[in-house]
């Protein structure tokens, strides 16, 4: 059976010779490195729940390949049930992991490049599609953990690919051969790079002719000769290097960024899906983008479950629960939440098959629930704040706690509810705190922005989505206008 | 066939014998007052579309009862699917007539009664079910306007209906016949009440034993003996009276709430469709305000899209649609009404059958779906009003227009693009009031926010439907937090 | 004493021959017309407080002309006391007529074309501030009405006055006489333009060379010849044409707005002001907008108070204040408002002497103030709709109140509270749907919006008051950048 | 003179015997320790500034005690003039530091105290204003730092302070002896607090008479026998051990906050300024709690005019400065701001003088003030991190880009524009990280929320101020209604 269990999921990441740099240091055991070791337990769960009876609805389903079953995070989606399904799905690991579980990327990715490639070859005659095929039934067969790779460094934001000074500042090919091309450049903000078995590169920007050297994609073994990780520094990620487990808020779980660079790496031609064909560069990431952003309804929502709980926990642990301020606020934080589900529902329900089968969600509303996602994790993460109170920010470590010394007082002055525990207030705490400030922040905030593209990029969309023309022709109808 | 024509529906109407007033005087030829005549050929719209085959799909249904085509007002909901087309249905008409169609609340009503009395008869061996689908029959077979009237006058809200010093606040039983009941007492606010052929009376708010005579929920002719109509007054509603088209903004489409008082009206018994079960008084309201609420999420998109269209025509007009500003204000237009719009679609097809087989909405979803009613159109008129200008509301009267010694000055000065005729300006703006501030504004935005229930009615159900003892545990397990 | 009492200013008022036009109709007597009045009546409020001893301090100053006791309204502001007290003096008057006044224009037009007038003749030798004070004094000593003119139609907006097809979209010199010029084109949304004494006339923006002809500047009597007024339709303006007064919400105050023609009109050199110093055009708009920006930090303010305390008794009437939601919403209300009031308040106290002596305000505060303008009163508007409840929208007329035999029915089912009649509910409903949607909303909603200046025109103000070079190098500072 | 250079003032400390806990050790070297040392740096700025000429007008006061020249920190407001230096020596200092400063605590405690001992005295015939002069004296005369202590810990948040089941959940008197009194309890959050040299205790809410041993007031030298530190932990708190200054965004300024506990403290009778006077605890709470939320209008501010710069360096930096949407929410971050600075300069130049004569902000603006504060700062960080792009959380760490392995590829991967060296991008945006998630964020975030007070208690406080009373005279007036 193609689904691997948690633990194996752990030691195949061993087998893996990642060249990876952290701090200045490169780090050879990759998996038990404290830093890192949270961003795989995340991936994992994705694997441990697809063994769980109650949840094997959601994180499995039957390939439309193979006819097996496979983990979800494998499959083409084959109807608006899976689409709808992978949302559920990722509210679910958010609700687990309260962080970034990284394997959704690959989903996405293999889900836009199966149509896109589809259509390539429909017009140019060429074969990605098969190519593709093939290298996904190895990902569903081996229950890889893929990172879709899309956002390169861009240098210049006001120049194209071919503008730049630096001609690096976006995948390309700079050397073609007979079995394959070699590549160069680098992809940035890479979540979930460590923890996967392969690495599924694509275009990041829709592109003219003059950048046709960089209208390509491909995938590699994320440990393939030449690519190098250099790890992004999360708010208090040393944290992870300290004793105790309680000022780090979520000790198991979180997610990780990195800049994977490509430095003049060879991709045999098997492995190539997309090569020069620019005019299809936009698709590609319009799809890859759209799923992404459906995503957010999903995983976010996950996130926002805890921290919500976290909230009213925080509330009750301060006898503060009764207050009506208190209620309501807990109430926005739900509506805003179940707001962003809903927009990650309706574009999942709303979708359509494209050429090849695979579903597409709607893009007009995927990128709707992104939109929102740019904005309502900051005001539930603010009303969190309002409800945690200053403590969060200001409760001794857990050193000064567990002090012989001073330990007392620090337990008998941060008593809220007397009979609860102090340790258990100031843990739900520094859960928020995580959340709002700290690692899981980077996921719960910033991603939240910027990932699956930038506010401004779903407001292009929008617009172009939008029919401006069809609602004109309504209101001259209703206004009484005829031309 | 039981669809109904345009022309049948208005027919229809003028055989019944309403006893309205307005503006102190009674109305004896309802259909052809000029006041009314909108609101009736905004219902017409549901008649006439049906008969559309590009529209067929969403407007009409197969009875569940009789196996024939009905319009989908008539219809009890069979799946997700026709919750989805309810919506898109509703969408629709919102686009078509830019204004409260006002038949929704008997589909709605219908909906609701119908899980709700079947749920009574289980567990109290009682037919109101039955006489219900008796009712129902009729109301397919002869294609009816249904006024589902739920909102009674309530006096003083920091009091039950048992306790008010004037017991007729809400709607009531006051003598018991062999052959049926007597009533007394009043709705509010109701929405289409004179172009519906019956009304269907639900109590307005869950109750307990000391006011079981109030919950009460029957089926009458909209004309019976002892129903008096008195109607409410919009916003501009005397324009209509006036010479001209122009300064209505939309001159053809409408809507209009009474106040419909029942004084001793007498009901048959087999029009009665629950008598003092008070346990399921809080059931029929939950159930007929979701379904509202969901509705909210297709009718008030498609005025929004006709306010979009006009803000952006308003533009093209002035010759300011190039400026990033503007774009970006319909943009953000588009962006709130679609997030309204994925609301409604998320909680259709997030629903369940009742018990019934008749399918209930998601009722979290359907309340976030409305609580964001209550604040989205506001926002996108107040971005209308920014693009409209100022001269929306300082520009002078059609007469001026046409006046043969001025209406020059008026074509010369308030002409914006050249090329752009000054009255097609001046219709878009007018459009804009009306949606803004003048009648439509009454269902753009006063029923937004309080039809279907007030904000805060929304926030009561969230909070009931947010289970956050759930998310509590969710938080205890990622801090971890064991007791 | 050049203080008139407000029967004298009405008085004086029949006394004017304007030329206006209202509903296609040439209007004899103005002052007596039930759809002007209000608006008189809201500048009377301006001359009878100025004669109240408990407001003294605020509606009246020393002039620093004469000496002598004037109305603030008059008055050049001579220091950051006076630039505060007329925030106040504002709001006072918004509290005290729930409209809009109108008289401010002239007192900010006349502390703009003071200071400008001066610089301009400091630059080019031209003797414009003089012919200004000697216009000016006859302004104090007549105590008078000043309607401050600044916007012009405009046409095509992406087309600058010289390039647009009709050269009358902008007021221009169309011809140059020994004794004076002639002058085409309009003002638009002319507020208080009927109920002036003069007309002060200002151009609309910054302009280059190939504009000079339509940088002028000039006052004239508002009833001068070729002078044509044509009046604007606002939201439920008939009211004021029925028997009786509840359903006007406000049935004394309201303001107006005209689109006023100059129709080749004589202007006497000794009362131009400007007359082709184009490069002085910019600054004049700048410090009219800036004045009349900080005026809404007063005046809107004052309205709102008045909406706060309106919807604050609905709540009572409806027995509903006790409940947590609605004091929180009061509280907000309150909170938006303030915020307004503190802006208006902080760009006073911040200005600045100009060369001329008078003062200016600070013009980013200012600015900053009358974009919050734009948002607040729309929010505090919409919680007061939300307060009101659906009734404000959907209530019989007065004359059903009053009808023998209805009017007991609406008397019984829409009293709230039982205490209180039934009247003094619809009565305050009235006025909040006066302010949010009738004649009122005008001057709340739409004149908050564009009053002074569109939104995006604030922005371009803070934009270049900003400093943002001055920002970057504080930033650079603390990051540790050193070029 | 009584003005201490920057070195004198951290000598100064050098000397102190703080007993201080820091992740569970005792700190003997507090002034060098690097945690410690940038909140030392930060209030080192307030005696920095003070000797520089071009500041002298801001950061010194004439003392009305002594007639001396000051640090305005230890000054008693005079005048509104005062008040509205205070306003713009916090925003400089904000400017300065891009951090909490923590010196203001100490003056607006002075200020409050001295109007409110005055006012008790004037009841009860104490002597507490005399024994506060004095020491007050010696503050002046020693330039002192002060941290002013209100708040306790609360325990139950339901419960008042002798309802607490732990008596010392709020600091209360245990002993009375003839010398003085013995005192116990602790203050949280305490900013400030280990760069001062005394400390001023105040009670923390308005108490009844049951709460008199809770009801006290008094001063002592910050390193007292029997107080005792434990230091807060920050969001990337342990950078500041690392090697290298990149990674922390501000190298050199910084805030901290301590839980302060005061086991058995000694007081003599001269340092004790309040002994049960618990009626006038509301007073203190108040006047405090006013004061600081004015601060806010100006070190905020001041801090957000840091973040804004560095914003529109990142644009500048990544080559996406000219984009329209860039440039619009650099105006709306600008105009946020400046709003809270309105806010800030409105309360002070609207205040009023006490009994004392010292001076009094307006309380209803001021608390207006500190409620915008616990929302636009947050909006400000959410525009700065959409500007900065997820680089800010997804870069390496300085000890990668100076690794001379791969420190290359850092460099030609991470530069935006060619011009600009990737490092000055990189400080930049670990500054916004600072800021907006870091040690930094602490202070512009949850001090913003919480710190003099959360936003619940401006509500309470902008709910007691509005009149809500007199704005219903308003509106009823208006509206016709006559009782």
């Amino acid at each position: 059976m193609p689904l691997k269990t948690k633990e194996e999921y752990i030691e195949s990441l061993r087998k893996m010779k990642f060249k990876l740099y952290l701090f200045g240091e490169r780090v050879e055991n990759i998996v038990d490195n404290p830093i890192v070791r949270p961003s795989m337990n995340s991936v994992a769960m994705t694997y441990e729940l697809a063994h769980d009876p109650q949840y094997e609805d959601l994180m499995t389903a039957t390939s439309s390949l193979t006819g097996k079953k496979i983990n979800r995070f494998c499959h083409l989606h084959q109807s608006h049930d899976d689409l709808v399904k992978k949302v559920k799905m990722l509210r679910l690991l958010g609700q687990k992991t309260a962080s970034c579980f990284q394997r959704c990327v690959g989903m996405d990715a293999i889900n836009a490049v199966d149509s896109t490639t589809y259509e390539i070859d429909q017009k140019y005659g060429t074969e990605y599609h098969k190519r593709f095929r093939n290298w996904l039934l190895k990902m569903q067969e081996n229950d890889w953990t893929v990172d879709g790779a899309m956002t390169d460094p861009k240098g210049d934001r006001s120049l194209s690919p071919s503008q730049q000074k630096d001609p690096d500042m976006f995948v390309h090919v700079i050397e073609e051969r007979k079995d394959g091309i070699i590549v160069r450049g680098a992809k940035c903000h890479q979540t979930g790079a460590l923890n996967s078995h392969e690495i599924l590169i694509m275009p990041t920007i829709a592109m003219g002719e003059a950048d046709k050297d960089y209208a390509i994609s491909f995938a590699l073994p994320a440990d393939s000769e030449g690519i190098i990780y250099i790890y992004g520094r999360q708010s208090c990620d040393t944290r992870k290097l300290e004793e105790g487990t309680m000022d780090l808020g979520n000790a198991q779980f979180g997610g990780h960024e990195s800049l994977v660079i490509l430095d003049n790496v060879f991709v045999p031609w098997e492995r190539v899906f997309m090569y020069k064909e620019y005019d299809f560069s936009g698709m590609l990431v319009e799809r890859f983008a759209g799923y992404h952003r459906q995503s957010y309804g999903g995983c976010k929502v996950g996130v926002g479950d805890v921290l919500i709980g976290a909230a009213a926990l925080a509330a009750d642990y301060n006898g503060a629960s009764k207050a009506s301020h208190i209620k309501d606020k807990l109430i926005e934080m739900t509506h805003l939440n179940e707001t962003l589900y809903a927009c990650g529902i309706a574009c999942s329900c709303q979708g359509r098959p494209t050429a090849t089968g695979t579903y597409l969600i709607d893009l007009l509303l995927a990128n709707v629930c992104k939109q929102n996602v740019t904005r309502f994790p900051y005001e539930i993460a603010r009303l969190a704040e309002d409800i945690a109170g200053g403590l969060m920010v200001t409760m001794p470590s857990e050193k000064d706690l567990k002090n012989p010394e001073i330990g007392h007082y620090v337990e008998k002055y941060l008593r809220g509810v007397f009979e609860i525990p102090t340790e258990h207030r100031l843990r739900i705490l520094r859960l928020i705190e995580n959340l709002t400030l700290g690692t899981a922040a980077v996921g719960y905030r910033t991603e939240s922005m910027h990932g699956a593209g930038s506010p401004q990029a779903q407001r292009i969309v929008i617009s172009r989505q939008a029919n401006f023309n069809a609602k004109k022709e309504l209101a001259k109808k209703i206004a009484g206008i005829t031309e």
